[in-house]
């Protein structure tokens, strides 16, 4: 049983059972968007969490050490994305990355935004001319350092 | 004269100047993520700002109607970015954008979040350890509806 | 079972069992483009009519929330298709995509024609020189514009 | 002086005379998607209505053979369009183009909606909750027919 | 059962029972270049010839409907393909497809050779130094014509 | 002054001067397919053919030896040709290259067309329902033969 | 049982029963090279050797008449091959392929080394500072000739 | 002045001065295939023979040093060659690529051909049935070898 | 079963069985990186390890001799890694192989770091700020060396 | 002036001067590493390193403020390398990544090795059997960690 084989079933028992992802966030006590990463096969799972995921969705107990295990991690199957729900961020990324890029060196100088040092939260904001979906990448700026090990 | 040359007169212009996103965007009182963005060739530039920063950059006049009119988006080189600062925001969507897909679903039912009802912020906020970039990806829900032109 | 597989059933089915897709179709009461596209994977199906397609198709109930959960959208195996009926379109947009885009910026200003709040119909309409197939994409209108969520 | 460069010349020269697209077109006395489709590259220009368009742009006379040229056709810069206002159309065909198919096929039989017997139109349309984009594709239908030239 | 578990089978049956395409050809009274292509899944095959071949071949009586529907064509493992044999028709197209179009626009005006309204030939001709493998394309020209539906 | 630029100015001069591609195939007496591919940069031209084309269009003299080599061949801009007269080469290959491999095998036994000692025809050929465009590819047949050099 | 499936089973086979491949090639008294080559899916295998195979690795003898038909060649399974050992031989081909081309054609004049008239030699040959692997293409010189089926 | 625009000038150079790859390697007393290689920029030219490659092809002095540097190689302008000379070689890795791993490691144990401590060669060998090109690959075997320097 | 296979079963006994790599690479005495790679399909495991590792896996038998053959190497899903640790490395080979390499052949002149007679090692080094992940790629230099098998 | 035609002329500045990187490093008092990856495009270079690298190579001055900026990574033209020196660090990527990712798990937990808190080094190292490149990827590990910015 490989992980890719406990996220299809994964998908498929939650619906059956008609769980929605914040319920099983709430069993585990992580944050949903960790969660829904994590179940989706990007994160490890811990193991006290993968028994109380594997308990609720009628899985086998062996997927708990594979779900405790780093996975290989890359969700989307294409390199451009097709769902459209996803695309909209790559095309943001395509309309507004160099923006960014200039913005974060403006602000910050030489370096990054941390996708690992990092967290991303989904929102629904009101808004008089129709709810808004805010969805914020927050990651540790890392200033390009040259550093090297100790001998 | 493309908007592709305008684009790289800008972008030498602006560093041979010592001019910086921020003064740019004060001078056509426009958002800096926007204005960065329209000059790296992503929006068109209304005639009056595009005016102010032919002017401020030493370009030519007649780059302004160029300027003014809707670009050919869609700014990066490749269909995977190699710039690490990009990159993070694609490794991001990797990780994450199957867990986005299924949260805005859950909060919002079928839908997107637009890419065109759109803003887009990056901020420096605090943090004990080590300041975060923190990058908002904002856009109107648009739920899935079968809708006609009436006849 | 994945929805991939379910959809792989309802495409041997249907043959099967001798039904057209408007039959189908008219059995959900809901337009025949989105009842096709939504059988072949690229809409969920609300699990009144779920019932309804898996009683008449004789698949198993397990299907009815999976049919019901929003799909990974994206319908096409290769980035530019291979079939020759599905062709012609991509290749109108490579011939006339340039021509659409300036035209809805001159008629409408900045923008897009939006493909979620959306629809799409196939006629044949009678031509003395050949009957013709017409197919209309039938968008809102959504122009560019820098919002954000209130605070 | 390529046809690519003379695309080039045209678009700029344009935006500098301030022209619109459906003036060109009234210009030539030619329907305005086939007038932006041609000065854009895609269809060959013939040579009275070059001698129009190289006047009104101020172009070089010897632009008039190449342009009533038939040029090397296909517009997009990239397979899958990055702009967002192409980009929607490539989208509608990745979640539509198999249900187009199948009625197609349905309505008509095997075949396909030629792109060579074929028009396409935009129009503007009012509706209560916001204009809409409507384009129409419409082509001769094809059948798949097994002929041969007589000997 | 999809239509390409089909093909497969059609295509070890064959070998197993020692059938050449020929036969199958002549057994369902169809041009056996359509007949290969439609056996590889490339067309549609009749509910009547599906029946003959079904028995000849000794596959399950389930297949004739879906043998019969259109199938989605594209038959190529790769978008360049990697079959010498398959390959040298690419290759004639990198050399001459530029002479080809230049050609046909020569001696037609603008427009295509249809790949619908169309028929194909392999034959073997006798040469004093080789045989050699003649293959005819043949189809209808169709001249890049602006029509329309008429209302 | 490469290849590359010599076809360029070919392309164009012959436009300019009014010359259709069978008048230059005639004067250096070739075939004209052979001729088209030739110059567009796919066949050595022999010198004294050179100095014809290069008399007849008013190039340089210089370009005669370039063109009198051997150039790199493969005249398509993208792996997958998005003119649509070329287009329909490809897709012919498509649906029907697995058959017409089939029926090679079939005919002549393990081997190829080659495509170097090979012609190709374009014809014009009449019929009651239209023109046709017969293209015919007409290669030696070259069976596998594991054969090596005399030692 | 497709080719793809008896291949996988002769690779396994083999190891499990501790044949070399030359054992192999002499069962069948063929060249060792092309032997692999059939193995691996790339040639048929003559129904009489195909039965020696099939014996001597405990195969079913359905495998016969499949690894008899001609398979669909090409047998890396990306463009670019990842296996160190057969990356060398691509990494020759990106850095000699030029100079291999030019030298054929001032050795010979325009045209081809044949891959069809061809043999393939492997070979350890003795060197002071180490043994060295030697591989010989070695192909038929086919030059390029515009020749026609007689009519 | 980069090295790819040295390269360009001696490929038009050597074809306008009439001067045969032969008689440069000649004239810089090296092997033809490397002189080859190296002159189309797949290695670095000693400053020695870079003079005389300047003097016999009338370039500037300043190419000099440039060409003396390593250059960045890999000369096939797309990952699968499109110029059918060098394609062939290509095909014969598709074809045979596994069949040269399997006995490189049958005939060696576990590692691969060099392709730095390597040499090439081209050769014209008779043969009553054709003059054969014969291209020897030669490279020193490397085995795997878990080695690290010494500390 | 095929190596693939026996891969698969290797990492999921692995994590059921609650075993480090480091376990298994002391229960066969190699060096972990070593032992690692092999175990995920990159190298032949000798019989007499590949026994210990099947037993302590509990994995069948019959896996000991495929263990040993030489694989197809190549491990990364794509071309471009998307698992983020893995990405750092491409990253890095983005930024700084340009860097690397004319270093190289700075300090040894031209030729390449050996892939095969190469070892490679994983340490964690302590820093003040935070400890470090610090991957060493050790290769015997190859100088560039145009040497053929003797005769 | 782009910072790709700064980068080219440094590239050929360098080699007409005679000039070592190291000599250049040394004159900017940076690691030798870190400079050429600047000077090859890949990282800012501060204004007084500028100046001192513009009056070592003898180019304009306004390349000072271009080459301050921070630049767009990612100096690989194609996304696998072709050049034998780079490609093989790919290569070892492809065989050993998996590898790196386990062991970085198993000794770090989960995270990775940056690429920005990073340093990288070249070393030539003895050793009998011919002397080794080292190369050291030094990077600081970051622990996956779902941090926000504080509120």
């Amino acid at each position: 049983m490989t992980r890719d084989e406990i996220t299809a079933e994964i998908v498929a028992a939650r619906l059956l059972k008609g769980l929605t992802w914040q319920e099983l966030a709430d069993a585990i006590d992580k944050p949903v968007v960790w969660t829904v990463a994590a179940l989706l096969g990007q994160h490890p799972v811990p193991a006290e969490c993968g028994k109380v995921i594997v308990d609720m969705l009628g899985l086998d107990e062996s997927a708990i050490p594979i779900l405790a295990a780093v996975p290989m991690r890359g969700g989307l199957p294409t390199a451009v994305p097709t769902d459209p729900t996803i695309y909209r961020f790559y095309e943001a990324l395509q309309v507004y990355g160099g923006a960014v890029k200039e913005l974060i060196h403006e602000q910050f100088g030489d370096g990054i935004m941390s996708a690992i040092n990092f967290s991303l939260d989904v929102q629904r904001k009101p808004h008089p001319a129709g709810d808004r979906v805010v969805v914020t990448f927050d990651g540790k700026f890392l200033p390009y350092d040259w550093t090297a090990a100790e001998n």
